[in-house]
């Protein structure tokens, strides 16, 4: 594919797609021309002239002009027939779909090994900071020990209004709703599932794992409540939604989504608003933090324009590490340490902490701090609980 | 060049040079072979088997197996020559070598248009931070508004001991020394030489623009004495050697080296010791933040081996920015908001600050913060004296 003929077809024409015809108009450099676009609704407004769009993908797949896909579209399943057909036609393809991708990734790489056409997805991890081209191209002959991070702008906008004016988390909900950072049926962002699909896509590129995202848990922020925000703020630290990966000594990895209270020293602690934030811990470079807006048209729109611009150069993910570390495991085995929540004094069942740091019991709600096995933590019958609410108060996953 | 056939002549055999081998013995992937070794000193004891060590740098560069050059020296003008040389023999070169890839750029850039022979350097710019392949990859189509940062370890590892143990700066700089992360000539570092060489650098890949370092302003951290650090302290801020580009409304770059007071809310006030940081603004992407270890063996030489790595994917820098802004250029005309101490109650001219915001006056030192013409700054008949020392108060460039 060379740099002058790359000819797109798109399909959704939502926030993503529109901030992607404004990066175009505004690109300096490289501006690939996009010749139809598939949307499902015939009956919306749009401004854009009639003749680009279509209702029907084979509009698209079927035409031998197009030779990329760019898919921008919110329903996964879709989503992968579209990349399906596209790589089996020869298209290449670029999304920022990161269900599409997590849920199907097997079959992906199958489809990638099979027709040797680049599939790029930048834009789905992290919108504008470059976290895949780097752990594919940069780290690649590098270990890292672990990758942790905030990966969804959503959460951390809702947490951050929840801290900067007391807003209860319903309130700071609605107000992302507002400033267009919420979706209508926000329970893929809050509840952590957005953030475990990305960490399942960078688990592939950092440890050369892939799972299916429901091996790995997501425990979200939708419970936490005045009294949490209370302590957070006794305690002078931030909760932030974190998503880790991180190599055990064990053996194994341990994967998962989980609130957590941050302090001034840590990396993250300034990362607010919609800013996304990831911290890579590798054996030779150290420790490298990256940080960038991880939600938004424009900057998710850009991270689209690059993946364009790469396959302009012929770039194709490599999946160095899937070589490198056949036997990589996601293992539950390891301790954390975490603040539990709770109405009922015997509710948290305080016998399960191999130690406890504090208890705290009043007339409004009670806590315990302590060290718990993880395994036994998700395990607990307590942890789903509509009272019950579990926050990590550290790094340490050992 | 493909993946198995890299056969490294290596020049100099320093820190980052034993580091490199220390990182091929470890790197889970990629393992090029290090054929040869030139050295200068014969008579240093080295822990390698004599065989690798050659003191004819022909014995490198007339062998027909070795086809990439890693040149690791700190002789700039002696690593030009094997860089001309190598390249004119068909060989990749990969360097660390700051000073060189500055000063001769131009000359650098012409070499690989005529050979058409890749030239890697990501290793010279803020060691394990991947900034180069970042600006050259991932913004090739976004317009950069401005980027700057903490590019230098040793000053930063300098002034991060200076605020926290108080130790005046000669005994700071002797600390770094033992740490190994000053030379025993520090100069080079100190006076922010070192800064402006990597920034030089990256003008020409985040703005396509290529300037002879001496065209570029270097105020170092040499002349902070107690007084400055006090004053920062009572402000509450940490003082920063900065080195930033920045586009001006009025057309042109503001390109310059300064020590900087930055505050709580300044991306860069957790960047401490020997840890880089810089901020990229960008119209697509927003801003962006690359945080990690700028300086040591390993970091440096993992930056080294990425390179290898890439070179064996057939990568080269595009310089996509130089065809896309072609007529960039330094202007000196901005304002900036700079704190200036002096001892003489007249020795800094307070009739060539547009605006003054604080006069301070006492029988151990004075100071004066205001608004100033930068082309007034730097032109000042003060500005060098030993008794005046000048720090941006703020990021502003206007």
């Amino acid at each position: 594919m060379s740099r002058n003929n790359i000819t797109v077809g798109l399909f959704g024409f939502g926030c993503v797609g529109q901030g992607l015809f404004s990066v175009l108009e505004n690109s300096i450099g490289f501006k690939p021309e996009i010749k139809k676009i598939c949307v499902k609704h015939k009956e919306k407004e749009r401004n854009l002239a009639d003749k680009y769009f279509t209702f029907n993908k084979y509009e698209i797949l079927d035409d031998p002009e197009i030779n990329v896909i760019v898919e921008l579209t919110d329903d996964f399943e879709a989503a992968f027939e579209i990349v399906k057909e596209a790589l089996e036609r020869g298209k290449a393809v670029v999304t920022a779909n990161k269900k599409m991708v997590s849920e199907y990734f097997e079959e992906i790489l199958l489809l990638q090994e099979k027709y040797k056409i680049p599939f790029l997805y930048e834009a789905a991890c992290c919108a504008s900071i470059p976290v895949i081209r780097n752990f594919e191209e940069y780290y690649d002959n590098d270990t890292l020990y672990s990758f942790h991070g905030i990966m969804n702008g959503t959460t951390n906008f809702i947490l951050t209004e929840m801290r900067n004016t007391g807003k209860p988390f319903k309130t700071a909900l609605e107000s992302a709703q507002k400033n267009g950072y919420a979706e209508s049926n926000p329970t893929h962002d809050i509840e952590g599932y957005d953030s475990k699909y990305k960490l399942c896509i960078l688990l592939t590129h950092a440890f050369g794992l892939t799972v299916k995202p429901d091996k790995v848990l997501n425990f979200g922020i939708q419970k936490i409540n005045d009294f949490d925000i209370r302590f957070a703020n006794e305690k002078k630290g931030k909760i932030k939604l974190i998503a880790r990966a991180h190599r055990l000594k064990s053996g194994g990895i341990a994967v998962f989504v989980m609130p957590q209270l941050i302090f001034e020293n840590n990396e993250l602690f300034t990362v607010d608003g919609v800013d996304n934030g990831i911290v890579t811990e590798n054996f030779f470079a150290d420790k490298n933090i990256f940080i960038g807006k991880g939600a938004g048209a424009i900057p998710t729109a850009a991270a689209v324009l690059s993946d364009l611009s790469a396959l302009s150069y012929d770039y194709k993910y490599e999946y160095k590490k899937k070589m490198q570390l056949s036997n990589s495991f996601i293992n539950n085995d390891f301790f954390v340490n975490v603040y539990v929540r709770f109405n009922e004094r015997n509710e948290a069942g305080i016998h399960q902490f191999e130690e406890v740091y504090e208890e705290y019991y009043s007339t409004d709600q009670n806590y315990i701090t302590g060290k718990i096995r993880f395994n036994k933590l998700i395990r607990s019958e307590w942890i789903n609980k509509e009272s019950v609410n579990v926050i990590l108060i550290n790094d340490k996953i050992y």
